[in-house]
């Protein structure tokens, strides 16, 4: 088999790669070592920055999410008992972010993927990208046999444990990481949300974060131990716990519900460095990790996704190296801005073990400078609606 | 001896405060422990804030100032062997600092008082404010006898190792500290600057500041270790190793001269809560202490004699105690806020001996953004010019 681009993995940068692809008329194949259903189960966050957005209706996959994603103008600081709103459109000159879970975003692209001519193998043992400083190939098993898809490219998707990354020599790749002494246990239940915007609560028992897939299911987290299992936590225990952390007004209007989701996830900042080797690229999460805090992760995927198709598009449109050339320090140069971002929002908003109580008052020196200069706010708010590409 | 405020330290803050209280006609005595011309010895930072030069207008000791300070419109970031200007003025609608140093202020300052008719007390031994929670007065020792002031109030302006904070008792004070693990090896000399505004050079082998006392006298500071000792720093390493931490353009036109001051200062962040004790209150260095990276130690002393003033004016203008009773918050906030700013432009341009790979291009990063973005330049340029008090 032959393919222009071979990508591996088929969550939701596999799939946004793959379609402006065959939207600009390159060939591409797309590998998963699981099944579609198993894809589509994995409970992932939803906040979209507008660049995302786009991206996706340049896909021509985003007509449901535009009908049923929730259109968020501001979000809430929750810290001293009270509620501090960061006004979103008001301080980015109208940008919002849109919410729409990461699994329905999945869902669309694999349904427009099925829509044209478009192949993905799935149940694909053993991908390996080979001999990509070169002639690059990548081999899969199937059924008992092993097959091979020569190509022109291999782009790894296949998030932070796949077999991209680990397939480039130890010596050509530099790592950094930062793994945060706490995990967040989070919750789904079909109930209203406690508020129309998430409140990200800073709060001396821990962080706390209300969030939503709908209007009518709602995502809750709590800062935990890393040494703490789901199965101490009863939902009534769960609810007990987030109360606490919210202010008043929103705690006594909080519904609650059995959950049907219940997990803890550690918290991590990973970059890998670079992110091209010869002609294997990796994207998303393969070559970086962030906190969920400030919902960066798919975002920064996405922001790849662009880069890394402007390059493509110009290899094969303009028979020109350039754009492919400057992907890997133009990707790297916002990734290590949101890594940045996610890091500040992360070490602001949580207690760590170990703060001192000079740290301590120096992060509530920080809300407090914060949600009250409209520039510090500005500096919060372009991040988080995501800076330009 | 009765007074209405006596205020121990005759340093610029001290001085500040008996200047604005004699020209509204209420009646101090400052009480120091050292002669004047030891005072008028120190050598100290000297970038002012607006806000501190109106008060030092208020004070009716501006003149000077005003004919010999020199108005700074920005200062330079240097990293990555290139400047990164930071254009105060144009950030802030016009705001500015004033470079004109810390005894000049306090030597004007210094002429005003003598000009009047009122008293300062040098050489005063064992300074101790006393029963400042009922019916205060002030103890010295002079000529081998003690002596006695009564007064409504005390005010501490005798800095960090003064003698009212200790006054204190401990359980009545809460402290938050974090010693930096370097130190400023700082160089004066007469020689021009090397360039026209301050440059805050981040470099691999360590922080350096390119800051001046006037056109013809030069302040140099590079990052040193706490290990370190003046005597390790003949004039010639020291211009060497300035040179080497400054981007080329900048080093190629550096001019030397014999130094006549050089000297290794640890670095500090120090808060004592809260700032008032009966008929006590502490101002300036006696409550708290910022590394100097921002240059906020001596503005943060001039918005706590504001905020004082402001309620022994009122006190004895309009005999109410609002005002004194938010002495201690308001100065707080203003302080902690300061404290936060110094803390992470500290943070950010410093290298620490224990900065993960990981940490150190979290720093590069927030370089990067902040001189790219006009919100994040806004909100660094907002805080260098002075919060408003």
């Amino acid at each position: 088999m032959r393919t222009q681009v071979a990508i591996i993995g088929s969550g939701p940068s596999g799939l946004l790669l793959g379609q402006l692809l065959t939207e600009a008329g390159i060939d591409n194949i797309i590998l998963d070592r699981v099944r579609k259903d198993h894809i589509l189960g994995r409970v992932r966050a939803g906040v979209l920055e507008e660049g995302t957005v786009r991206l996706l209706e340049k896909a021509q996959s985003a007509t449901r999410l535009h009908a049923e994603g929730l259109p968020h103008d501001g979000f809430s600081l929750a810290f001293d008992g009270r509620d501090h709103r960061i006004d979103l459109a008001g301080l980015t000159g109208g940008k919002r972010v849109m919410v729409y879970g990461q699994t329905e975003v999945t869902r669309d692209l694999m349904a427009r993927r099925e829509s044209g001519n478009c192949l993905t193998i799935y149940e694909a043992a053993n991908v390996r990208p080979r001999d990509f400083e070169a002639a690059p190939y990548v081999t899969y098993e199937k059924d008992g046999v092993t097959h091979r898809i020569d190509c022109d490219f291999v782009v790894g998707c296949d998030g932070f444990h796949g077999a991209s990354r680990k397939s480039v020599p130890t010596k050509a790749i530099r790592c950094f990481e930062k793994i945060y002494p706490f995990g967040w246990l989070g919750l789904l239940a079909d109930v209203a949300p406690v508020h129309h915007e998430l409140i990200y609560a800073n709060h001396r028992r821990g962080f706390a974060l209300c969030s939503m897939r709908s209007m009518t299911r709602s995502r809750y987290y709590v800062q935990c131990s890393l040494d703490d299992k789901v199965e101490n936590w009863s939902d009534d225990r769960f609810w007990e716990e987030l109360r606490r952390r919210l202010p008043a007004h929103h705690a006594e209007v909080l519904l609650t519900a059995p959950s049907f989701e219940k997990s803890i996830a550690p918290l991590r900042s990973f970059v890998a460095e670079p992110m091209r080797f010869g002609h294997l690229f990796l994207v998303g999460d393969a070559a970086h990790i962030v906190p969920p805090t400030g919902a960066k992760g798919l975002n920064l995927a996405a922001s790849d996704v662009h880069y890394l198709f402007l390059g493509l598009a110009e290899h094969y449109q303009d028979r020109s190296s350039a754009a492919l050339d400057a992907y890997s320090p133009n990707a790297l140069a916002r990734v290590w801005k949101a890594v940045r971002f996610s890091w500040w929002m992360t070490t602001m908003l949580h207690r760590f073990p170990d703060t001192s109580d000079f740290e301590q008052k120096i992060h509530e020196a920080e809300l407090d400078y914060l949600t009250h200069s409209r520039a510090a706010s500005t500096a919060l708010a372009e991040n988080y609606v995501g800076l330009p590409f």
